[in-house]
């Protein structure tokens, strides 16, 4: 034991497997709460020399103790009285999901003393401030890990590697089933709905997809990130969002042809708006990023975090962002961190809302934007389009124009006479002007159909 | 005041910056200490929200108080009486490099009872024992992720968030100058002293490159890693290093050649030797690794480790791997965290070496490698050499055979008639067997020289 002992700290000298167990209890027991039963059982004795004392699994609230589970999780400790279970432990784990009884149950947890460590995105994008103070008035910790990039360590960066610099940009993958969906357009040239049908049969989009394809998932996520990055409440309400129901295979095979790839971006900055208000602003939305970008090889169901700092500079995290075992991973860091302040005294970061930041509407936002356009093939179209955004301030970085519409590869449209397609980037551009331009050029007469309109980030 | 206050937890309703101070101290004032100056000033005020009391810098040991200095250097606090400043702080920071005086700082500073934050990675890696175990006598904090990866979050995660996982393996590009020099070998076919000559003049590489060039920085980084991530007291002595100087620009055009590229990694990994002893082996030295791999990518002065962990699968933390700026936001961030200890009880986490795992010899590392041979170009000289290979038990992925020696592309040998060039990619293979192997091939009469060994990692 001595060895063990030497690697806690000298505070005591009463080894750490003889010291009063921490009382661990953990709600719900689907694939992240068995993972978690399996690594606090499995890394028992690794557990007991990192926190100074042992981890005592004390129980696991479940629907039905009936149920047939993996023969990790010990029968005797399930059961089905969540609300008593937590008023007995010093930390409890929440990975139930959803708003209730998860909220009620943590806030319960945090009223009678107890840690809690949540991987609850949709709970914590929604009620996170109502936690945290409940947290912060009780004075215990309040653990997230979990709740974004599963095993991506994020959160505890940004909150506290960070904390003495000032975070510019937060722009990232954090949706592994759209980003598998669209990699299968980009791959074999599907259509999105037969894209998501081939997800749902493989298990990475559930039977319902709304959450992930409509970006709700991701939009949580992204209000938790800039939350914690830029010491703002951000909740889901105030991220601007934008699913991938809108992606064609058509746009996907453009989007190659130009030398990008769309993936669906969560994205978080800092920005002064056009009223000289600093403010964040908070959106999720499908982009074209160009195929040299780092995020731009994250495929499959890998999540990756851009940040951009001020001293740091740009920092990219990367991994898996779902699945039991790694959002576990992140879980059990999060008890160890709780579980340490238990038996050493000291508590982690409180919520952090000091900025209190203005959170900017969407059409604060400015990007470059990629637009299709099916226009009459004869002289002097490009040049009226062109004035259009010219006269709207937005200015164009790249044209190309061909024969057939819609580029016709990969479209069912095929090539039709006297059609001409037509793909313009544009510089930064703000959002307002860019839908002003939009909504003028669709109107002209010389233009048959504005086929797309898709931002590009990363550049 | 209310927000700012709001902002840091409730233990307490006095207004943080109206709190006593933190007393900070800063060893050396060069590009690291003068941008953790920086921050400490300009970030004041969020500091002290962050924190939940004021920092005050105390002082700043200098060499010399004459010399010219970036203005954010307040003059006043300048000192050469280094030993006097350590007495006086709560947090004392080390950003002097080299070992003496900084060891005998440090060990003050903490016999003084301040918490110390070191980005010194040649000391840490020689005497981090030393200074662990006196921080975890005194009961103060020892942070020091600005050691290892300049601004990007290694330490941290591996010692905190990964803490509840099991590290299988750490590979990662952590030396810059290195990546720059073998970067302008693959892009512009330089050979190494023009490569190194160049970053030189560009201010990339010390007038001394040693360091750099033959791998001692590299292996300080990967002995601090490889502590942290297996729980075993790793020192710069245990890490089998072999640095660049062997490296043309025959052997990177040949990796292109191949798919692959050449980079300087540092590699911790638990493995299971010949005679069953459960281990970790560590080493530094360049690699062939597949273009594929997300490290390949990694170019010119940026980091990147990969760590694989049981629970949470692969992680990537990528960014800027040296700089004032981005090491002091690393370094900044160690501050905030000591300085909430002391204004919050707790402490960060202490020495982990409760594994204590045997640190293996390099010949207990697997890996595959590519040969290249000049050998006499007519039949049978193939057979030859395999059946050498396969007498050791070293079985072949792949061959590759051309006429002319070293493939004549790019090294300065051209052709040679009668001679043919071999490229050989093996499985994985001990590494005692490879050595075997090569020497026997090595006097084969066919054989008229080896011309390279190279490991390949990362398939």
């Amino acid at each position: 034991m001595t060895a063990r002992d030497k690697g806690i700290g000298s505070a005591t000298t009463t080894p750490a497997a003889d010291r009063p167990a921490v009382r661990v209890a953990v709600l719900g027991c689907g694939v992240v709460g068995t993972e978690v039963v399996r690594l606090l059982t499995t890394q028992s004795a690794d557990l007991t020399a990192r926190v100074g004392a042992p981890l005592e699994l004390v129980g696991v609230a479940v629907r039905s103790v009936e149920t047939e589970r993996d023969p990790v999780v010990d029968r005797a400790l399930l059961t089905t009285d969540a609300a008593g279970l937590v008023a007995t432990a010093d930390i409890v784990v929440e990975v139930l999901g959803g708003i209730e009884p998860a909220r009620s149950l943590l806030l319960r947890a945090i009223e009678h003393g107890a840690a809690v460590v949540s991987a609850n995105k949709a709970l914590l994008a929604q009620d996170g401030p109502t936690l945290y103070q409940a947290a912060d008035a009780a004075d215990v910790d309040l653990y997230l890990e979990g709740a974004v990039g599963g095993a991506i360590p994020l959160v505890r960066p940004v909150r506290e590697s960070l904390v003495g610099d000032r975070v510019r940009r937060v722009l990232g993958i954090v949706n592994g089933t759209t980003n598998y969906v669209l990699g299968r357009m980009a791959a074999a040239g599907l259509e999105l709905d037969t894209a998501v049908a081939e997800a749902q049969a493989l298990g990475y989009a559930e039977a319902d997809p709304t959450a992930d394809i409509e970006g709700y998932d991701a939009a949580a996520k992204a209000a938790i990130l800039a939350s914690h990055a830029f010491h703002t409440r951000v909740a889901l309400d105030d991220v601007d969002r934008e699913g991938i129901t809108g992606v064609t295979a058509d746009d996907v095979a453009w989007a190659a042809r130009t030398g990008h790839v769309i993936k669906l971006l969560a994205i978080a900055e800092r920005r002064v708006d056009g009223d000289g208000i600093d403010g964040v602003q908070v959106r999720v939305h499908p982009a074209l990023l160009p195929l040299t970008h780092p995020l731009a090889s994250v495929g499959g169901p890998f999540n990756a975090v851009f940040v951009e700092a001020e001293a740091a500079g740009e920092l990219m995290f990367y991994g898996r962002g779902a699945g039991g075992a790694p959002t576990a991973s992140a879980v059990v860091g999060d008890i160890v961190s709780a579980a340490r302040h238990r038996v050493h005294g000291g508590r982690g970061p409180a919520e952090s809302w000091y900025a209190a930041l203005p959170v900017l509407p969407a059409d604060a936002a400015r990007t470059r934007y990629q637009v299709r356009l099916d226009v009459d093939d004869r002289p002097g179209v490009l040049a009226q389009v062109s004035a259009v955004l010219a006269d709207h301030g937005v200015s164009i970085e790249a044209v190309r124009q061909s024969v057939g519409a819609s580029g016709g590869a990969s479209g069912p449209d095929g090539t039709e006479p006297g059609v001409a397609h037509l793909v313009m980037t544009t510089h930064e551009a703000p959002e307002a002007a860019l839908a002003a331009t939009v909504a003028v050029i669709d109107v002209l007469d010389s233009v048959r159909e504005v086929v797309s309109v898709l931002r590009v980030e990363g550049a």
